[in-house]
């Protein structure tokens, strides 16, 4: 019973919501491997830190003895879209799908056992599935509660249409884990609505409802949107190991404290006693290289990272780079910031013509790369420290 | 042109709306069969006259020289009552289905020539039917629009739930006339929105839309409730003879007039000619005795239509029954008015006890029939003339 006490705070580390936690405990108690589940989108295989909040739970679990059921919802991808308003989301096809799932596995299995995984796809049921059948799961939910669901609920009351398909989806999303038999789904706190439908789902159709397990949506490196490839505030988890080291030095230290706990797999104990440290005096730098040397031997290997590191150091500590320096964030305009300005509205130079000139003598660096390209365009993402000959750093955000 | 012009007034006769009118012309113009759809429930195959109003509409085109589809919606009458809660809604087996069907056509061949009339199942492609395709057909409408039928809307801010598969329902009714490629579809005006689904789907799939007809709900004997077998105020089409005849006799005069222009295969002009002539003081009862033959013929025969005649006037006017006599509404309690207090309260007698006797002796009469059980129960629907003796009449009207 102590095992399973401390198997349930382990499970509740860095998590949202769990519901409901009598019946987590109930599950945890009869000493059986559980089916943790969780689904994927066939159509973005690129992942990066925040989709690994997910897979480090799903890797707890693995670590626990329990079984993981990575679901590819390719059902719904297979279909496109049918209103055929969007064509930006033509149907994928059965090559595609299976293409994006190698690649998924390929990352996944970076943290995740494959001998304790089982991929799935949605369609090796839904694609058998009958009008009649869906209809029948049609009548296990209701218009209000489905109404209930946020972004449904703006856009009816916004006047925005909402295509009657559009709530089979989040049926057959919670029949997924009747299919399943899951004990337990996993998602991002924007799921909750969806997970619980499953929940719904499993006891109309007789069975033990699953858990629900939601998981905080990770904060992209400027520590305020979320992590994603569009906004370009992500650290992928094919980036190269010093550019991954790089990104992770650039997080502020508050960041760094979530990004332990949500990414790292280190006990909480530990962290905890490095966050008292710092407290005391400690270089918080000297933690957050910790964390980058974690992350880059997880997705590389022991030896990158020491390399990771050992290139960081040469090019920042050994290039004099302040402990301190002045912070700005600055948002970019549309196509970019050129260069010679973002150094002078940050005050490096005193005009444009100066920032040239600069540039042109090598003077110039971006994360202790030299630059050479007068006409350089920042784009928004990334902090990065930029520097003008020997003394001058700022260090940059733009949005 | 100018057969064309009759035509279309015609099918105007008696309908209530025509949507769009200029689209119906048009194709009346092609001069070729036309594809007049109208859909049946497979559970109630016993007719009643308001049933026959569409089915004469029916007739009026299969006479222009169009084809008629009846297509009986057995697709979701063999699904049943998919969420389990009425009991009463057990899901027919496709023998139940061929069954009622007989009994439909047996019924409708009474009024629709066997020749122009083709009987569809809409479970030969429904049953067919993968949940892909059903979801393909649900992008096609949206939740806001199906809200905007009166009984979902209704529902939906009174509380009431809706489930999911009820927002399905109108969408396959819809596509039937996709699946069938109908011009016209006809249904009562309490079906006006799922026949203008119809019309939507066929633009989604690139067809022309449909014209949607829809024709008034009849008035039962009563002239206030709509015919219906559960409010006993119908005349069902295998109403034997003297029933019939008799049922239509003890309508209203102000109902008569309405039932000629849905009921009636004669032309207005004739119709509007009697009408002109009641009002000029012709006796009303002549003309509701047209009426009654017509129906009757149409349903069994000439010769039973004249028998049915010559029984009636045997009856009441033999018997002296005056053209006017006090008229009552009442209504019936539960389980029925016992004869001797309706005797009694219609004044056609001092005290139940007198009832009680007069029964005994043989000198009450409903619609000319002697009556002998002193506990007889009346219920609501049709209404009867009473009679005491051969002075005493009432015309009665339960509710």
């Amino acid at each position: 019973m102590a095992d399973i006490a401390r198997s349930l705070e382990l499970i509740k580390r860095g998590t949202d919501e769990v519901l409901p936690e009598e019946l987590l405990l109930k599950k945890l108690q009869r000493q059986k491997p559980l089916k943790i589940k969780a689904g994927f989108d066939p159509t973005a295989p690129d992942l990066h830190l925040g989709h690994t909040v997910l897979i480090n739970k799903l890797r707890q679990f693995q670590e626990l003895g329990h079984e993981v059921i990575f679901l590819i919802g390719d059902f719904t991808g297979m279909i496109g879209d049918p209103t055929g308003k969007s064509a930006t989301r033509p149907p994928l096809t059965r090559d595609e799908v299976l293409e994006n799932a190698k690649t998924y596995e390929h990352q996944i299995f970076k943290i995740l056992d494959p001998a304790k995984t089982t991929v799935f796809f949605n369609s090796s049921w839904m694609g058998e599935m009958s009008a009649v059948d869906l209809i029948q799961l049609a009548a296990k939910h209701t218009v209000a509660r489905m109404l209930e669901r946020d972004d449904f609920s703006k856009r009816y009351t916004g006047g925005q249409p909402i295509a009657i398909h559009e709530f089979l989806y989040p049926l057959i999303q919670g029949y997924d884990s009747v299919a399943l038999k899951a004990d337990v789904e996993l998602g991002g706190t924007d799921q909750k609505f969806n997970l619980l439908v499953g929940r719904q789902l499993q006891e109309a159709y007789d069975q033990e409802p699953q858990v629900v397990i939601t998981l905080p949506i990770l904060e992209g490196l400027d520590g305020v949107q979320k992590m994603s490839k569009s906004l370009n505030n992500y650290i992928g988890i094919t980036d190269a190991p010093e550019e991954m080291f790089g990104k992770v030095m650039s997080i502020s230290d508050d960041l760094m404290w979530r990004y332990f706990e949500l990414l790292s797999f280190r006990p909480m104990s530990e962290i905890d006693a490095w966050r008292n440290g710092v407290e005391a005096g400690d270089n918080p730098r000297d933690v957050k290289i910790r964390l980058a040397e974690e992350l880059v031997e997880r997705f590389h290997s022991r030896e990158a990272a020491g390399k990771a590191h050992q290139a960081f150091v040469a090019r920042f500590q050994k290039g004099q780079m302040p402990d301190e320096m002045p912070e700005h964030s600055l948002s970019a305009p549309e196509g970019g910031y050129p260069i010679a300005n973002l150094l002078k509205d940050v005050g490096l130079v005193k005009s444009t013509s100066e920032a040239m000139r600069m540039v042109k003598q090598g003077a110039v660096r971006i994360d202790g790369e030299r630059i050479e390209d007068q006409g350089l365009m920042l784009t928004a993402g990334v902090s990065q420290v930029l520097q003008v000959g020997k003394r001058r750093f700022a260090r940059v955000s733009l949005s």
